[in-house]
C-alpha cells in the first residue's frame, strides 16, 4: 500500500520539486501540500507546468490535516520549520526537513550564523542527518531527519572518503563553490532579479556562509575529523546547479591509488555517485538528476589534492536526496522515483 | 560653456543609463541626481559601476534645486513624471521626460491603457513628440519633450517611411517584439527573478500593452495614416534590446526600388538609422548603442512586407534618444555623447 | 514482451533525447545506437548524462545490424535519411524519420527548400505523417512514420481546430516563431557558438524556411485548407524550447465560444495538449515535457485572433512526439513513456 | 599629430575589440587590419556593430604594409605572432602582442605549457611585460610589449602588493578562476557552442593551464616572489568577464591595516584599480571597461586571507590593457580613449 505524504512549504522550488518527484514516485501518494502564503491557490498555478498533472490546492498548515499521513515533508525557509517540527515530533510522525534548522547540534552555533535564536533546540539531538551515502543505517530508522545543504552535499561527497581514510590533513580547506539562482529559492530582491544577476558573477558571504558550519560539523561527525574550513560561494548566472571546487592538501605521501580505493571502498554501491576520474564535472550532467559527480586529481607541483563535484541543488542538494532519504527509511528502492 | 543638467529618478536603469552616458558628454554637466527612495545613497552605491567616475549622491527631489539648471531629464514610472512637469514648465525648465506621461495627446486614451487619471492634462498640447528622425524641427525648440517608448521607436523607424509614402495598407499591421528584461525597469517581481525569466519566453499584454496606442497615435502624427495595429511584446532571457518583427501589406504593387527609395529618403542623414538591407538585424550589433538597424523584404508569396528592426531599449529606446533629443534642442552635435 | 528498437543518427540532440526517452520506457528495449562520426565511442562518453545509466556504444550503421528490431527511429540530418530508408522499408521494417526527408509528397517542393533533390522520391507516398493528435488512425497502421518538424508542431496544433470548423481566413496567416539553440541540432558553427548567440536575437531565413512548406501542405492535408503562410523563425539564447505567435483573420464573426468548441472538439482526449484560455504560455512551463501549451484571444479591434503556443523542440518537437508515433504504432499507452 | 597603428589578427574578438578602442582614441589612426582567414571582407561585414563607423577591410598581412606605422599590435593565436614579430622588431617597429608567445623568458616552459616550440626565443629577453600598474617604467621605454594574459592580470593585480609587501606565504598559493566564453576567443568547437556551454559549468585544465607559469614568473619578476601556485580556470555561461577568487596564507600575523597600506601604496595612483575594501566584486561592474576591482578579507578562521577580484576579459584581460600600454609607450594620457 502507497504512503501517504505531505509537504509543508511547498510552494517554494524546493517544495515544488518535491511534489514533482513525488507524484511520478510509485509508492507513495501526495495527500496535502501546505503553503499559507498561496493558500487556496492550485498548485499547477504558481507552477503551471504541474497542469493537467495534478489538483493539489495549497492549504494554510494545521497539525490535524497531517494526522494520517505517514511522512511529513517540510521545505521551509530557516527559522519556521522549527515552529512546526517539535508538535509533529510529539505526535509521533516522520518528519524529514529540507531546510537548515536540524542540521547542527549546537544552537548557539545555529544563532550565529542563521542570525535568530533556535527556538526547538530539545529536538536537535533526535534529529539524524539526511546524507545516504553516509549515514544510512540511523537514517533507516530516523523519526527526525534533516536533509543536508545543497553546498554542504556537494563538498562532504567528495571529502568525507578521503577525510575517513585519514589522506588528508585537517588544516587548509578551501571550498570555492558556484550556485545557480535558484538556490536562493523563491524569493523576490532587486539582487536576484534577472537584469541583476544575468551575464555577471559576485561572491557573497565569503567565509561566512551558514553552510561552513555544517562542513565542519559533519566532517567531524561522519568523518571523523576536527578541521577548520574556508568556504566562499559564487552566485553564478545558470537556474540550476552547484559547481565545487575544493583544495585539500596530503597527509603525507598519498597515491593515486590510495584516493581510487577510498572513493571506491565508499562508493562502489552508492547508486547516486558517479566517479568520473581526473576529469573535470559539468553542471549540465547532472541537472534534473539526483547524481553527483566527482573528478579529483592530485596536484603535486603545489601538495594539493584537486576535488570538483557537481550536483543539482535542487534534487541531489534538496528534494531528491529528501526522497532518498525517505526512500531507506521507508525501505523503498533506493532509487524508486530519482531515476 | 556647459549645460547644466539634472536627472529626476535618476537610480532607476533608464536614468543611470543617462548618467552614464551624459558623464561623458562634452558640452553639458550633472548637477544633481534625483531619487527619493535612495536619497542619501551615492550613485557608485547602488551602481558600482560608477565607482571613481562619479561622487553625486542621490538627493530628494524639490524644483528650488533645479531652478538653475538648463534642463531636467525625468525618468520616473509612468503616473510619476505628470507630478513635476507642470511645475517645471511654469517656472520655463526644458523638460525631457523619458517615461509615457506626456506622449499621447488625449488623456482618456491614457487613462485606458496606463489604468490611472492623466492629471496634467493641459499640458499634453505642449508637448512634443520626441523622435528625432522624424521631428527635429519641433524638438530643436520644445519645452517639453516626450521621450518615445522603447517599443515604439523599433516600431515607427521602420514603418514611418512606408507610411509617409503611402506604401502599405492601414490594415492589418502586426507587430511581433521581444524585449529583454532591463525594460521592466529596476524592479522586484517573482516574475522578473533570474530563476524565473531565464531559459523561457512568454508574451505578455497581448493587443493590449500601453505602446499600442502611442504607435497608432504616431503612425498618423508623424506619418498621415489612420490604423489600427497588433502589438505582441515578449519578454527574452537578455539583458537589454528589443527586436521587432513587422508584418505589413504592401498598397497595390510596392516595387523594391520604392521602399528602398522611401528609406534612403528619409534616412540618408541620420546618424542613428542603419539600413541594411534584406539581411535580418541582430540585437548584439546595437547593444550599448544609439543605433536601430532595419532591415526588410518584400515576401510575395503571401503580399506582405516583413520588417525587422532592433534597438537598445536603454540607449535608443531610452536615455540615448533622450540624449540625442537633447543635442538638438541645445544646437549641440546630433551624436555627442553617443558614439 | 519488450519491443527491439534501435536508433541511426543516434547522437545528435533529437537522438540522444529519444534514447533518454526510451532507456525508461517500460515495454522497449533499444538494442542499438548508430551514429557513424562516433563509432566506437560510448553513449555516456558524448553525453555524460548517460553515465551508469547505458552502457551503449554507437556503432557505423548496417542494415544487417538491425534486422531483427521492431522498430528504427532515424534521427539524420534532411538528405541523409532518404539513404537509408528504402532499404528498411523494402524488408519490411518499421521506420520512425525524426527528420525532413518524408514530409513533403512533392519532391520538387522539398528541393526547392531543402536545396538538394530526393533520391527516394518513390516512398513519398507511403509515408504518414506522425501528428498524433490528428492523424492517429493512419499511425496505427503505418510502417513509415515521419515525425513533424519541431515548429511546425508548434504552428499545427494551434492553427489546425481553427482550420478545420472553418473560422479563420486562407489569406495573411502570419507566423513569428521562436527557437532555443538546440534546434539548430548538435552542430559546430561560429554563429551558433555561445559567445555570437548569447545575449541576442535574430531572425534568419525571413520567409524561406523549410518549415513553410510543411505548414501549408500540413494544413491542406490534415485541415482541409489551401493557403500560404507567412513563417519568420527567431532564434533566441535559450537551449531548448519554441515559442509561435500566430496572428489570423477570423472568417466572418467568430464567437468566444465557436473557438472554445473547436478547440475542446479536437484536444478534449489529446493527453499531451493543454489549453490555457487566454492566458500566454511560457516555454518554462513545457520544457523537459511531451506538453503544447496553447493559449489565444479574439484581438477585436484589429480583427485577428492570436494565438500562443510553446513546446520543448526536443521532446514535443522531435523525439518524444517520436515516441508517441511508435506508442500509437504499437499500442501502448499513448503516454507510455512519456510523463 | 595622431600615431598610425595597425593591427595583425584584427577578426578575433580581442582584435575587434582593439578596433573598437582605437577607432574612438583621439591620438592615433587605425590605418589597416589584418587577418588573412577574413581578408578581403569588411570589418563591418564580419562584425556588424562597426556599421557606419569605420570602411576598413580585412586584408593579408605583409610587412610592407605597416613599414610607416608607428605601432603595431598582433592579436594573434600563440604561435602565431612569434612568426611575425622578429621582422617587425628588426625593422625597428614597435610592437604590442596580445597573445602569449613573449610573456615568458624561458623557451622550455613555453613549449611545456604552449605544447609547441618557440621559434624566436631569441627576442623573449627583449620583450617586456605590459602589466602598466607595475612595469611602466620599462614600458615606456619598450620596443616590444607582451601583454599580460586575462586570467593573469586578475591574479597579480590583487596578489602583487601582498607580494611585493611580504605579506603573505609563498606556499599554498589558490585560485579558483572563472571566466565568461569570449575567453576562448572567436572559435568554433561544439564545446563552445551556446547549447553546449549555456546553463552549466565546467572547470578545464586543473592545474595545467598555460596561465599558471605566467602567474608563477611574474609573482617573481615583480614581485620578488619564488613561488608555486594553484591555478584552477572555471568556463561560465556568461559572454565577457572574469572572476577570481584567490586564498593565500598570511606571513606570520598580518593587521588589515598592513593590507590596506600596500594596495593604497600601490594603487591610490592607478587609474583603473578600484579597492572596493571588504565587499565582494561583481563582473558587471567592470563589464565594458578597463577596471580592475578587487575587495579582500582576512579570514583569520582558517588563516587566510582571501581574495575577489573581476576584470572584463577583453579590456582589462586584453585590448584595453594594449592601449593603455600604447598610451604609455607614447606618452598619450593614460586613459585615453579608456573611459
Amino acid at each position: 500500500m502507497k504512503k501517504n505524504i505531505s509537504i509543508i512549504g511547498a510552494s517554494g522550488y524546493s517544495g515544488a520539486e518535491l511534489l514533482k518527484i513525488l507524484l511520478r514516485h510509485p509508492d507513495v501518494a501526495v495527500t496535502r501540500v501546505f503553503a499559507n502564503s498561496s493558500a487556496g491557490k492550485r498548485a499547477d498555478e504558481l507552477y503551471p507546468h504541474f497542469r493537467s498533472l495534478t489538483g493539489l490546492v495549497f492549504e494554510e498548515y494545521s497539525i490535524e490535516k497531517v494526522i494520517n499521513d505517514d511522512l511529513i515533508f517540510i521545505a521551509l525557509p530557516s527559522g519556521e520549520a522549527m515552529k512546526v517540527v517539535p508538535s509533529l515530533i510529539d505526535v509521533g510522525k516522520n518528519v524529514i526537513d529540507l531546510g537548515g534548522d536540524f542540521r547542527l547540534h549546537d544552537p548557539l552555533l545555529y544563532t550565529k550564523y542563521y542570525k535568530h535564536d533556535h527556538t526547538a533546540s530539545r529536538y536537535l539531538s533526535d534529529a539524524v542527518y539526511g546524507l545516504p551515502e553516509w549515514n544510512s543505517a540511523n537514517i533507516r530508522s530516523a523519526q527526525l531527519i534533516a536533509n543536508p545543504g545543497c553546498y554542504v552535499t556537494s563538498v562532504l561527497l567528495p571529502l568525507l572518503p578521503l577525510v575517513k581514510e585519514e589522506l588528508i590533513e585537517t588544516k587548509g580547506i578551501t571550498i570555492s563553490s558556484l550556485s545557480g539562482v535558484s538556490g536562493a529559492g523563491r524569493s523576490v530582491s532587486i539582487d536576484l532579479s534577472f537584469s541583476e544577476a544575468n551575464e555577471t558573477v559576485k561572491a557573497y558571504k565569503t567565509g561566512i556562509h551558514q553552510h561552513t558550519p555544517e562542513i565542519e560539523t559533519l566532517l567531524h561527525d561522519l568523518g571523523g575529523m576536527q578541521s577548520t574550513v574556508t568556504f566562499v560561494p559564487h552566485l553564478i548566472p545558470i537556474t540550476r546547479g552547484i559547481y565545487s571546487s575544493i583544495f585539500v592538501t596530503p597527509r603525507g605521501s598519498v597515491s593515486k591509488d590510495q584516493i581510487e580505493s577510498a572513493f571506491e571502498k565508499y562508493y562502489s554501491g552508492a547508486p547516486f555517485v558517479r566517479m568520473i576520474g581526473s576529469a573535470a564535472p559539468e553542471i549540465k550532467h547532472v541537472q534534473h538528476t539526483n547524481f553527483c559527480d566527482i573528478g579529483w586529481k592530485i596536484y603535486e607541483r603545489n601538495n594539493q589534492i584537486i576535488l570538483h563535484s557537481v550536483i543539482d541543488n535542487l534534487v541531489k542538494g534538496a528534494a531528491g536526496q529528501a526522497v532518498q532519504n525517505m526512500n531507506l527509511r521507508f525501505g523503498f528502492g533506493e532509487t524508486a522515483g530519482l531515476l
